[in-house]
């Protein structure tokens, strides 16, 4: 079974700290494959709506790439606001998941409530509009932003570190939230230590998207190809013209 | 006062089509201009999550291009999928309406309830998530595909009319809807005549957006900076560098 | 076009304010008209259920008086509770609009959360409701009673100034709302003022459904007349009773 | 323990008979008293948003007058649409519920969800702003108007019995309701016959609500007087005004 | 009219306390009789979803008991958590309450508002099922544990008194209850003192549940025996085989 | 890893079925174990709140004693009404999975929507319990009784199949589902069948908790051990009693 993870921004390091939390979970048999955009032809780092567009033509147009060389059992959205997540399902028949929507699934089943640490306050909205979109408006307890950005995280010291378990702290003791998610793929290694300070199951949707997917993949069921989801004539049009 | 709209798709006709609606509701003193991307640069149309993807790359790249001109006073993206609307309104101080959001605000206005009678059934799931976003969900009653392709829309002959027709009839008819909203650009001058054989309001996107855009810019209220749609750092950077 | 204006109080001042504050956004080519009943047929200020039962009467039978007068292109019902909506609409075939309901529009319109500032804590119930009854209740962050009683806003020195402010920027700060709805037609005259001090879109209900229902007006859409809008039976009689 | 009944139509036939269905139920030691308006003072029948402005009115005044006779141990509002409900919450300390709220909260204690059959379908409006108020959103599965005008159940001979009974039966069989809430008070006596004729429990609100203010005595809750629904000022001086 | 509580933990103590409360407020004509599991064999207090699973075996065996003996008019569940309440309803076709749910009711009925206050935290969880459960999740503004056990009630010194109290207050100043929800049978006894001590309605699910039990009663009101409620055959094959 | 599946109900035809299906789909170094309780240790089949309520104290027991012999990795609670679910919770610090709740997470991850279809219609109230609970209300589009008894379906001839899939056709056609969710462990060998008939993925929730736990566990996500679902003191000293 081969999972391909899309990290829609330019960090090559971000892509490689992501693979390797792929394959942590990954288990015997699933082959992880990590991509990014070269430097330029996407975002170095999603931290605003403006981004979000452009990560999401990232996504889309990664994902025709690998069809083109023939495809992968199963696809990943490695980045916390699932650009393109919704498009990306018209074009495969296989699992896709986006981190956020795994994190939140994962979290979910570990008790009631759960709540969203992530990088910018600004993206809190985008992380609102998932939260209902998936249906966790009541698990949801809080989200909140660290201030921190995207790219400080790959540059991770001490203090980067004791800010966000701060905040993980807090979504616990005040808000009560049975499980924290961290909202950024660039977190993915934090998560261990994190759940060992908090004393509760930290979430990293890279993990956990990896572990839904290679499920349903063993299940035999993927993406609904009904409607709304079939793949569209523009998108077959545009992959003949490419090919 | 300055409007601008934006139809993200590369039918110069149905652009016109757009144009014309909306001067016809502009009012005095309301200079209305309305872009679309050249052929190739956008999708031809939008039917599918594949198409919003590429729609919203040209809603935030035609408004920062028309940024760089100078600006407008107001923008209304013509499509009613509203892509790219939480990036442009990070892009710009004044106000941003996509005609989804449009048609049902003033929809809602009419009554107590609306149903919305669109192009293709594929399109149903990203029109109930703007329903849902924007508070719509009790007020919304039904949402219909008539399975018309937009550009069929172009050549709308009689046929397509009373499809449509039928369509609004059943909404209000079965559903009990008080006023019908309809789900694409490419409808705006079938309003009248509508409303006129289904005895109810019949909103068109178009229309609608032009006199919220207008009432708030003559109120001096603008799209709010606070951190969600504060301009973007990278927005600036990019904006400098093709400057 | 003319649009008539309700305040179901008697307070001849706050009518000559709502009618100010309506004239400056009305645009070319719109007339203005306010009015109130005389003093001792209508609540002194709106500010508990009591009053509101009193205003949704006042609210009724000043737009009866004003259609045996010929009638106007749109109504405003110029108080926050919104008294009397729902049968003013059964009344007219065109707009009927509430400050409240214009405010939430427009406010859900500058971004994605707004909060409330309004008078005397005991309205904030109705408020609720009408956020409920709107759809706003995941854009609406917050609401706020200032203790400030209706009538002692006439006599606004800077005190009651400070207060609001205080509050507006409350509901900014803590509370993240995109922007800020005034729950009284007292306070209309206040608006562009709080806008500079707390930095983010501050919405007046007067401005606001003034130009919702120009916007309608000129697009041809009025108040549905299917089943429960239609003029009652009861209505028609007693306004040929009283011919 | 005295309990007073409003009926704020003018039709003394109803008030009798809503007076007989509350001495039904109402068990050793309590007295029912019931009153309505004088005709002209009141809506002959509340049919529309109009009416319910006119019987709010009314309600406020009797539930005044009945203060000043010395007042009652709980008060109903009988009429469908609970007008004034909110305003007669302030005015007294006592418990004050409404027919159809009574008949929800009776109907949502006898399984899981119940239907509501009411007279005109133009009422359905308001009916659904109620469940929605009271929380029933999900247990109210369907409403239904039977197209029989108030007064007429007065008259009420087979056809009518038949009609709403068929209504009942629908709500039943199709969608899955476990009991049926009647939407006037005047047909209240025909509560038990609707009962064996479709096998599940029939509500009646004037017999619910009943019930509810005995209970609610008995265990001296009454309305909370923080805030919201404290005595307002204006009110009082009225009340003082009139003595 | 015979009305049986079902307390479901084994102790005898809280069941004389819940048999008092329910006296107290019963009515003439209105028998009282309350049940609880011999030692061993039911929970000892219900402070866990462990002891919610035996508490819910408990009620059912209770009920069914009682059924061979004659049965009641009614049944009261008199445990906070409602264990067992749709089994019981199964069961018979008179009415069924728990007192969670009886409390929630008629604390609704006070205002617009109520919050809780009951024993251990970690009950919570399941106060917040069954708030929207039956409906309540805007009216319950708040619900706080007070770390009190359920066993320490019963030898209720000031302490006791004085924290919950100070929990109720919080309720109602701080979140802006109308009304207080005691979240445990027992804390019957201490309804009147905290009401007279907070100024608002506090409420006592066993009182509430004597009083709607005893209204639907009097109304010939039941359980619905419409499919999920019908009795089901394995009930009706082991009552036989007990006989 | 040892993942261990309680199947509450006392077929042990069924819990090999169980067995079966989720050693299909647990990949390399999963071992799966299935556990019933005793003939009349437990229900025969659950298809009521009744049977129910003895599934809850079964998974309870069966859990413990798994404990006692050392525990496994994770546990399935392998009755669609999730039996015993948060009691189950309290008990471990593995993962604890019910099979509607997998199987609803699963569906919600292959598109937008799903419907349920399962045994008796009197199990869909518990089943819309779930859905609630579990944040599925918009996803689910509709959930329908085959009528076909749980036990029956140990016999599927072709009929019983036919009957499944007709029910799952109109699932997908007429309420428009993007997946079929199957409401009983004992349709768990029906599932490949009836995704190739109805062409959308068919998800059973033996096979879905499988893969949940497995994923679970290889990311050292646990059940939350805060407040609500820490081990229950009373729960200890059982064991410890019992030990």
């Amino acid at each position: 079974m081969r999972i391909t993870l899309i990290n829609p921004n330019t960090s090559v390091a971000m892509t490689r700290k992501v693979e390797a939390a792929a394959r942590e979970v990954a288990g015997p048999g699933v082959e992880i494959v990590a991509l990014c955009p070269p430097p330029g032809d996407g975002p170095e780092a999603v931290e605003s709506h403006f981004d979000e567009v452009r990560a999401a033509s990232v996504v889309v147009d990664l994902i025709e790439r690998d069809l083109e060389a023939g495809g992968s059992d199963g696809y990943v959205i490695a980045c916390f606001g699932d650009p393109g997540l919704d498009a990306a399902r018209e074009l495969v028949d296989v699992p896709v998941i986006g981190i956020a929507e795994a994190a939140m699934h994962v979290a979910a089943l570990t008790g009631r409530t759960f709540g969203i640490v992530t990088t910018l306050s600004r993206t809190l909205g985008r992380a609102d509009d998932l939260v209902l979109r998936y249906g966790f408006e009541r698990a949801c307890v809080a989200a909140y932003g660290t201030g921190i950005p995207v790219l400080a995280l790959e540059e991770t010291g001490s203090a980067a570190f004791e800010d966000i378990a701060a905040w993980c702290e807090r979504v616990v003791r005040e808000d009560g939230a049975d499980a924290v998610v961290l909202g950024c793929a660039g977190m993915a290694d934090l998560c261990a230590r994190l759940s060992a300070r908090v004393g509760v199951p930290v979430v990293d949707g890279v993990a956990a998207s990896v572990g839904l997917v290679a499920a349903m993949s063993r299940m035999g069921v993927g993406t609904s190809k009904r409607d709304e989801y079939a793949r569209p004539s523009r998108a077959r049009a545009r992959a003949a013209a490419i090919a």
